[in-house]
Order: C-alpha cells, then sequence, then structure tokens
C-alpha cells in the first residue's frame, strides 16, 4: 500500500520536525536563561547560609521566640518535628534542591513541557529576551505539536482497529469490522496501562505515594499540569540521572499521543458531525 | 433555516451544560477543600506573626546576623530594601495576600482552570477527596470543554465568514466566497485584540507591566498555564471584587472560545486531511 506508506511518512516526518524543534528550542532557552538563574543561583546559595546562621543564631538567643514557639506548638499539637520542618520549608528553596532548570535537559524539558501546553510553571523565563521566545516558540510549536499528537494518535487507532479485525477475524466472529466502541475501549484501556505503570515508576522515583503519583501522571496527561508534584525535580535528576528523564519525557510524549488518541476519536466526531451538518446546510441552501 | 438553527441550539445547550457543570464542580471544591483551608489560613496567620516576632527579635538581637547581612548587601551590591524585600517574599505566604482560594468564587475559578486545562497551580486540592474528585472532575469536564470551545470556535468561523461574505458582495468584489485564508486573517486579528485588550485591563488590575501582562494573556489563552502570573490573587480580588472576577472568566472563556476557533480552521484542517487519506485508502483497498 503505498497510500498507507504516505500518512506513516507525514506522520514520523512530523515527529522528526518536532524534536527537531525541542532540540533548538532547548538550546535556545538554554543560552537566554542559564546565565541568570546561575549569578541567581549563587545570591541564593549566600542567602541560604546567612538564614541558616539566622536561625542557629535565633535559636540560642532568641528565648522569647522560643517561647512563643512552644505556645504555637503546644496550641496547634504540632510535633517539633513538624515545626521545623515549617521552617525549613519556608526557608529552603526549592530550586536549590531541583538543581539548575536551564541546562541542556531542563531546557529540553521546558521546551516539552511549553509544546505539550502542559506549563508545569516549576521552572518559568524570567528574563524579557526569555518570556517574548517562550511566546514566539509556543506560537509555532503549540499547533505542530497538536497536529503531532494527532497524527500519531490517528496513527495508533488505525494500528488499533487492525489488529481489533484481525482478533475477530482469528475468533471466527461473524462481523469482523473494528467498531468505534472497540477503539474506545482500546485506547482507554491503553491510556489506563500507561497512567498506572507510569504512577508506579514515579512513586518509585520521586518518593510519592502511589495515589499521588497516580493523580501527578493524569494531570500531566490530560495537559493541565498544575505544577504541586513535578517529575525531575529532586537531587538534582535533570543532571544526575540522564536515563530517568529520557523515560519521563517518553512518558509524556507517548501518553499524550494515546491521550490523543482517544481525544481524536471523540472530539474530532464531534467536529466532523458538526462540519456534516453545516455542509448538509449549504446543500439545502442550494437547492 | 432550521439546520442553521440546530446547530446554535446545540452551541448553546453546549454552553449551559459547561456552566452548570462549573456551577456543580465549585460547589464541590469549595465543599471538599474550604475546611482544610480554613485550618491552615488559621495555622500560617499565627505562624506569620510569630515570624514577625522572630524577624523583630532578630534586628534587635543578632548582631553577627546584621554583620553578614551588611556583607552580603556589600558585596551582592543589593540595596537594603531588597534585601528586605527578599525576606518578605521567603516569609510572606502568597495565599495570605490572594485571601481563600476556595470559597464559592476561588472554587468556581479552579474549575474553569481544570476545564480548560489551564491549570495554573495557584491552588491545588490538599485533600485526598479533593484529588480524587479533581481527577473525575477533568474526565468529563475536559472532553465536554473541548467539545463546548471548538462548538463555539466552529460558530464564529461560520459568522466570521457570513461577514466577509456580506462585505466582499457589498465592495463589489468578483468573487464573494470566504477563502479559509480570510477567515484565518479574520480570528488572528480578533484572537489579537483580545490579548492586547486583556492584556491593558489585567495590567492595569493586577498592577502588572504591559508586557508581563501580555505573556500573561498569551500563556493563558494558549493554555500552557504557567502560573507565574495569575489574576485575581491580589488584594483578596476573589472575594472583593466581584465584577472584576466576572471579566476575568470572561476573558478567559470567551478568549479560549477565539483560540479554538483558529485551531479548529489549523487542526480541523489536518485531521480532516488524514481521514481523507485514510477514506481513499479503504477505497483502493476495496477495488
Ligand atoms: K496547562
Ligand atoms: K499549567
Amino acid at each position: 500500500h503505498c497510500a498507507m506508506k504516505r500518512q506513516n511518512v507525514r506522520t514520523l516526518s512530523l515527529v522528526v520536525c518536532t524534536f527537531t524543534y525541542l532540540l533548538i528550542g532547548a538550546a535556545v532557552f538554554d543560552s537566554l536563561e542559564s546565565q541568570t538563574e546561575a549569578k541567581r543561583w549563587e545570591f541564593l546559595q549566600v542567602l541560604f547560609t546567612i538564614l541558616i546562621i539566622d536561625i542557629g543564631i535565633r535559636i540560642k538567643l532568641c528565648f522569647h521566640a522560643v517561647a512563643v514557639k512552644n505556645n504555637f506548638v503546644k496550641k496547634y499539637n504540632v510535633s517539633t518535628e513538624d515545626y521545623r520542618m515549617i521552617e525549613i520549608v519556608i526557608i529552603e528553596n526549592k530550586p536549590h534542591k531541583a538543581g539548575p532548570q536551564w541546562k541542556f535537559a531542563g531546557a529540553f524539558y521546558f521546551a516539552t513541557v511549553v509544546l505539550a501546553m502542559i506549563g508545569y510553571g516549576h521552572s518559568t523565563p524570567t528574563t524579557v529576551a526569555g518570556k517574548l521566545f517562550t511566546m514566539c516558540y509556543a506560537m509555532v510549536g503549540i499547533p505542530l505539536g497538536l497536529v503531532m499528537f494527532q497524527s500519531i494518535g490517528e496513527r495508533l487507532n488505525k494500528f488499533a482497529s487492525v489488529i481489533i479485525r484481525r482478533a475477530k477475524r482469528a475468533s471466527g466472529a461473524r462481523c469482523t469490522d473494528a467498531t468505534e466502541m472497540n477503539l474506545m475501549l482500546a485506547t482507554g484501556m491503553l491510556s489506563s496501562i500507561i497512567i498506572t505503570t507510569g504512577a508506579a515508576v514515579f512513586s518509585r522515583y520521586e518518593g510519592w505515594s502511589y495515589f499521588d503519583s497516580f493523580y501527578y501522571c493524569f494531570v500531566t496527561l490530560t495537559t493541565i499540569g498544575f505544577g504541586d508534584y513535578v517529575a525531575l525535580q529532586n537531587d538534582q535528576a535533570l543532571t544526575n540521572k540522564p536515563g530517568y528523564v529520557a523515560l519521563s519525557l517518553v512518558f509524556i510524549l507517548f501518553g499524550l499521543a494515546v491521550v490523543a488518541a482517544s481525544i481524536n476519536l471523540l472530539v474530532l466526531r464531534f467536529m466532523t458531525m458538526q462540519a456534516e451538518d453545516a455542509k448538509r446546510d449549504e446543500q439545502d441552501a442550494q437547492n
């Protein structure tokens, strides 16, 4: 089938285009934001040191504060460790824990997050040039990403329908057609497998509970991307764990393609319904 | 035209459905999260008071810290006010400034942010029940939102094509058809008007620079939603400025519909192209 090949080639070239675009984006974001980040990084490290010294002094000298603290701890039934945690959480700088966000791996992650419209917000451009480039980048990247995901989704649906047809034929069913219901079930099942597997993996690597990890995967693959849980932000994973970085990116990109396959079935059906109505109207108007 | 009415009725009923769904979501989120928030709120207020006292004591007693601070200020060329700002930013709790996030207006805002897949992350569910409901809510809400926005977008395109046709006829053009290029230009222009107007409004209300405000509008209407800038998070706007809340929500919902109109033209065209290829393949296979 030559025509079949044409669609595969189109999908493949979209994937290549998107990856090239992500690489370019990563390089530009790196060059735009890395320097500012490095400066801020140094600044925060010094600030952090000062605050640690401050806390030390405070604990030694400030008896009044300790009294107030004890009172607080008693009244709200917080354990002393909890109070310590609160202090640390307030003072601790999250970027400190996550490591640099705009070195190549981080910049690539950011470009992916923009192109897929997830927008965690764990790192955002701080320079005017960075913000400007983000907008231009999204302007081209988002349609490119949409078309690519839809294209892969459509190929996945096609692939699923071929498999379903074969399975039906093998089982000797009377009707060997893959109905839309069958396809929806198939993509739904594939989505569930990806989310549950992804949740297990992230739960292990990020130290989240399985439920929280599932919530993270769901929020990511629906492209909501709250940013309350963000992968690759612990133990400087972006610089130290290239394998895990690759795994996370593959999870996001493949997962989105599968979700796109479901949405392709659902929304495309509505859109074509609406378009067909419009066409019929025009024909009615002409007659 | 009876058929014309049918599509309008469908779009309108989708809008009504979506608003009802948002109202229900707001009510549930309010009941699930408000209590936990209120507790945390009280907790933070006490913590805040303690920290203010701590700072007062620190400033009076901790000469060593002052020396370190002065050294830091000199070395990094930070003004003393800047240092004060940093201290305040670290200690200040953002929710404190924004006011309660899960009272009805805030919960409605959150439901909108989920349904439109923006996901700023300015407030996220903290209870297990809240997270669970968010997932169920998104599962139905996102397809509903997608179909509604696409539906409004399609109606907008139809409306634009009618206007373009009339304008062409009035100007006595030879070809009175509204081409796809014309439509793209029209939706592109409408999008620009909405973003530039929106940027002006938010810049005024939120105290952002025009550029930052434009960046916010762009990031919102592309549904990236980083959350580095979030409207309605100042001066307890969610509780104190109902008019501004309504304006922001209308901006988001109408803006997204216009963007959906552009994407409808762009992506739908690619998707139907792909679908037509598939159909042709099948016909080829049958012959
Ligand atoms: K998003
Ligand atoms: K987001």
